[in-house]
């Protein structure tokens, strides 16, 4: 994206690009059928269990005033616009924990001061969504979004930690609260006794740690041996919700010997009950603020909005990662301007504005790619089995296969990355054609194995339309509703959600790896090598990484840190938008250039970047690998990070025959180029990671021939 | 072992061979310094844990007659004697959970005995250990245990998963009784109160939970990426008494807001309370057991001696195994026949008797060859860069190496075995010098990496000596002294610690592994053959496996349901001793005898066995693994049984080549030879395993290929 500041170019821009697919945004949707509902339904728990946590927390922080009813309204009526009129649809909008910061630091100072005190909150916070809506349609006016690729890994990766220290604090604060007795309760209650004190916090404990480790595991299921791979899959999309349920069940167990309250569970008034509604009456209130207030409301606002430019704006560029190999346009300028309105909105309601939301969104595009992957491996499994019952030859096969992808495609091709799956599938089928034999002779199943082949040269699609994010918005509207039922839930297994949803932020983090890597036993690092990894840890030496993230730890820390102090924690947004301009231009003068761009791929810094390619991961998942389970492997260790190296060293003058010899390498091949290889590095243990010995010149010489056939064959064409 | 009656004869060879190696036992065991501690206090503490926990439970089961300080003091005392007049050194003594078992049968049914009652149930169990003393010298003396080679795989693998259940049903039953008030206390305080019960329960749960999992994480704390190697080494063979000192530290936590006796503790008079001792007069009152009862003791006797039979013998062979390449002779008859005096020891002082103890016993050998490993290693090591530093050439450094391990050999030889480590150590030098061309040239580091291939020439030899035994016992003996100290572990720990004895007896054993193959899902059954696997995995259908397994469950679960039955439970020994006319004369009408012969290897039906060689293990551990990890990866997968076999299907007609070929395959070797190999078989999906494809020819002809250089080499030799 070129760097624009021209006022309303950008928007323009967007707007005319959505345009043009979004007839195919919907058709799209509804051609997948009925297996548009598995993505729906994980966004939809992603998404709507952190709010109802998020209203929880908001509950205690605002004295009652901010409920999970607003948080879940705000979200689903934020969803819904979105969904319908926003410009990314992949985008998932929600409250954010940030968000739930910023409104809690508010709420302490409006509660202070005898002017607003608790019953003008609503309304001073609607006076600081108007000026953050104003913020915003200046910024998005005037193209603020063109930088957006200087919004480089350093800083996502840093706020997506921080936003993991955040759940995580909540966690172990939520276990902590509940072996004490809350503040506005009736402590003459039964179940506030010392002794059922103990047993609730006991009983927390169990319920807490038992969903945090059974979700964990629960993820894994793809990769399971045992049950079929309908259940595996099954557990897999849904077991995290599942295992939601099964504690809650697990909680009413001992329901016979314990007094009611044992354990606390999510406390939230129905939607119908009076007083529930005040909120929507706030823009009444709003005059009422004194024009002081009104006045000072600008400074939390100019918070918000820098927090919401670059929240909003990293989420829609983690949903929208290269390795994804989307096919429809951004809009990073357009949903900006919309997100100011919604934000105007949500003040004038008395909810707590949405915005985009980091892992949700990054998640909703993975689980798209691995509906397109079924759907796309479905077909083409069809037509190399129909053509090979003709007795077809490998070319013929290969000419119905296209046929067939080419039918699949998005009709309306934005960018000419479309070619490219084309290409990579012929050159990967001509391949295997000639390392069979002739091309010409008719193929039947010993020799090409339809599904484990197909499943190698898929390239990685999305699903892109807008009715999964249309329908989890309007699920996540449904919940309002079923409070009553959402009120079973104990906040126990609350607690342990927030240690889950953090913990399974970190892998993929790079930046948590390279903390890693610092505690990693010298020889023990090799082990990093044999796995997938990034490229850095080939290319820059350790003491650079160590002294960088040292550096990147060290900030974030103070990020950490001045959210606890008490007002100027408001400030905490600007810090790590103050991360740009020290990447930008701090950095380079601590860091020799390569080893940045290794650490830390900045666009505008950047060398030509390699394709990503699925059989890099073969390796690791197995032939028979279900196709689900390929896709778990690319972003369940995600956050929506890919990782683009498979493994040698690759500088500028090695990518060429690497990414092309890469693009065909079925699993089998990448089992035996890599492994000597690996071991290659074992025994010569290179510098950067032992510091042992010199690098041996061999460890150059040899790759050609560790690459093997594959790579002559490629470079030779 | 030859099958000798002749009475006496048995008793008289063991005990000449061991007197043999006498001296060699004590002077070995000082010989390896302070190094011996190590594996003494690893066996310490997996001994004493479970007692302590025994103790406990016959507290409960025999209201108070029996306690902890009665079974610590009865393992103490025969481990003491048996580790300096034993045969067999390596084996370990204690109460084990059958024992338990028998004595709580004989206790309730003593109660209810207007005769007996619980004053002369010690008395009475005194005849009980006379009668049993009295039928295994007969055992001893007639020779029984030249049978021993009848006990096979089955036999030993049911009773092993027997032992787990029983220890895994005392986990849950104890688990569960903590919710629930203890019978013989006054319920009116503070502690029984139906809130703190269910708090202790709760905290009970967090407990035993966080002792299991953080148990089962630290056993395999040697492969861990961090950390440095030492405090991995210390976490692995320390970390699970660790775990209890934490857990009980732990409980400690909220003593200031619970009342007393929450979380509930050890229970047990210490041995200075008044009337502690009383067992030990026991042998006064024996008299006064009606004559009637004295003979009557003959019934549970023949049970216990047929226990103790089975137990001892199958403890001693596992502890025995001849992947551990022992040097010294086996003593089973002379063991059992000072098992008998034991038991007759243990029953006049009124104690419950020991005896040979699963898994403790493989777990004392294993360690013991971890030390000699070491010893080796250090030694090897440091004579290779002797060597070195004067530019020795290859050969002349196999010639000092060789040297230097004749000196480390015990010079007792007993059997040829020891030239086979010999022969391996120099085939593997010489065809690692051929193979980097001159064996006659200087040898530097960068060709020879001294730590790495003395790892992969190393056989497996095992430390064997009295000392480890001795101590052991010793520190078990001084747990009665520190009765004041254990009474601080709650008793939620020790359900945890049972748990966790169940679960990691269970890798290794084939029993187990069938059962999980039973609920592999088909497609994912290739997985099993990526792993170091037995076998049967290869050479019998899948049907034939699964009728095999399904019948050796019901087998285990009639065994475990017979201890249920109020007094028919005493016969439960029967029932396993019945397997082996079972395993003989039975499974062989429904079996074919090949397949017989790779799910149940007999010794009396059996083809020549391949040695086990550690390089096979290499490839899972890498080069850099340390000593230590290699070993674990043995026997942590164990029970002390070593899986006999690496990967491809290995039938008489083909095991020539191949045992060869793997006695000096480096690990590097292994993963060229067998990645490519598992691929195979992975494409074809042999018919055990899918049952989707005809066995391709291919894979027969291609093995000589695959098997490469190295087997080539050695064939041609």
């Amino acid at each position: 994206m070129e760097e624009t500041f021209v006022p309303f170019e950008g928007i323009k821009n967007d707007l005319k690009a959505r345009l043009k697919c979004y007839k195919q945004d919907w058709t799209g949707g509804f051609s997948a059928g009925l297996r548009i509902l598995a993505p729906t339904t994980y966004i939809f728990f992603a998404s709507a269990i952190p709010v109802i946590s998020f209203g929880e927390q908001l509950e205690r922080n605002t004295d009652g005033v901010l409920t999970a009813v607003q948080t879940l309204a705000s979200t689903a009526l934020c969803g819904i616009i979105h969904s319908i009129i926003g410009g990314q649809p992949l985008l998932i909008l929600g409250v954010a924990e940030p968000t739930v910061l910023m409104y809690t630091f508010m709420f302490k100072f409006a509660k202070d001061r005898p002017e607003l005190g608790a019953k003008l909150f609503l309304a001073w916070s609607g006076w600081v969504c108007v000026w953050t809506a104003v913020l915003l349609f200046f910024l998005a006016i005037l193209g603020a979004c063109s930088i957006i690729n200087r919004f480089t890994r350093v800083a996502g990766e840093l706020f997506g930690m921080l936003i993991a220290m955040l759940f995580m604090q909540q966690a172990i604060k939520g276990l902590v609260d509940e072996f004490r007795a809350p503040l506005r309760e009736n402590l003459r209650q039964t179940e506030f006794l010392p002794s059922w004190r103990f047993a609730n916090g006991m009983f927390a404990l169990v319920l807490s740690f038992g969903l945090l480790l059974t979700a964990i595991r629960s993820r894994k299921a793809r990769s399971w041996r045992y049950g079929s791979g309908m259940i595996r899959g099954l557990i897999a999309d849904y077991g995290v919700p599942l295992m939601v349920l099964v504690w809650t069940a697990v909680s009413y167990i001992p329901s016979h010997s314990v007094p009611h309250g044992i354990p606390r569970r999510l406390f939230s008034p129905n939607p119908w009950s009076p007083g529930a509604y005040d909120n929507w009456t706030v823009i009444k209130d709003m005059l009422d603020v004194p024009i002081l207030y009104i006045i000072g409301a600008f400074i939390p606002a100019t918070m918000i909005a820098v927090l919401y430019y670059f929240d909003h704006s990293v989420a829609s560029q983690l949903a929208q990662q290269k390795e994804f190999n989307l096919r429809k346009p951004p809009s990073f300028h357009y949903d900006l301007l919309l997100l100011g309105f919604l934000t105007l909105l949500s003040g004038l309601l008395g909810i707590p504005p949405s915005n985009g939301v980091i892992p949700q969104s990054p998640m909703h595009t993975k689980s798209l790619a691995t509906l397109k992957h079924q759907l796309l491996r479905s077909r083409l499994v069809a037509t190399a089995r129909r053509s090979m019952g003709k007795n077809a030859s490998l070319g013929q096969l290969y000419g119905n296969m296209q046929e067939s992808y080419q039918q699949m495609q998005t009709p309306l091709i934005y960018q000419d990355a479309s070619a490219r799956g084309l290409n990579d599938l012929k050159d990967s089928t001509i391949q295997l054609a000639s390392s069979m034999g002739n091309i010409d002779a008719p193929v039947d199943e010993t020799v090409f194995d339809i599904e484990k082949e197909i499943d190698d040269l898929l390239p990685v699609e999305v699903k892109e339309q807008r009715l999964s994010n249309l329908l989890q918005s309007t699920m996540v509207g449904c919940c309002v509703a079923a409070m009553p039922l959402l009120k079973m839930i104990p906040t126990s297994v609350l607690w342990g959600y927030f240690a889950f949803m953090a913990i399974e932020s970190l892998p993929g983090n790079q930046f948590w790896e390279r903390i890693l890597l610092l505690f990693t036993a010298p020889s023990r690092r090799y082990k990093v090598l044999e796995e997938y990894h990034a490229t850095f840890v080939e290319t820059v030496p350790f003491k650079t990484i160590a002294t960088f993230t040292i550096f990147q730890t060290a900030y974030l820390l103070t990020c950490f840190g001045i959210t606890w102090v008490p007002l100027a924690g408001v400030l905490f947004p600007l810090l790590i938008m103050l991360l740009v301009p020290v990447r930008q231009y701090l950095l380079p003068k601590f860091f020799k250039g390569a080893h940045l761009q290794d650490l830390d791929a900045a666009e505008y810094e950047e060398a030509p970047a390699l394709p990503f390619n699925l059989a890099c991961q073969g390796g690791e998942t197995g032939p028979f690998a279900e196709s689900g389970e390929i896709m778990d492997e690319i972003v369940t260790r995600s956050r929506g990070e890919i990782r683009r190296i498979c493994s040698p060293k690759v500088t500028s003058s090695t990518s060429t025959p690497l990414k092309e010899s890469k693009s065909f390498q079925s699993p089998r091949y990448v089992d035996k180029v890599f492994s000597p290889r690996v071991s290659e590095l074992r025994g010569e243990r290179s510098p950067q990671l032992g510091g042992r010995g010199p690098l041996s010149p061999r460890t150059g010489e040899a790759s050609p021939s560790l690459l093997g056939k594959g790579a002559s064959d490629s470079t030779s064409k």
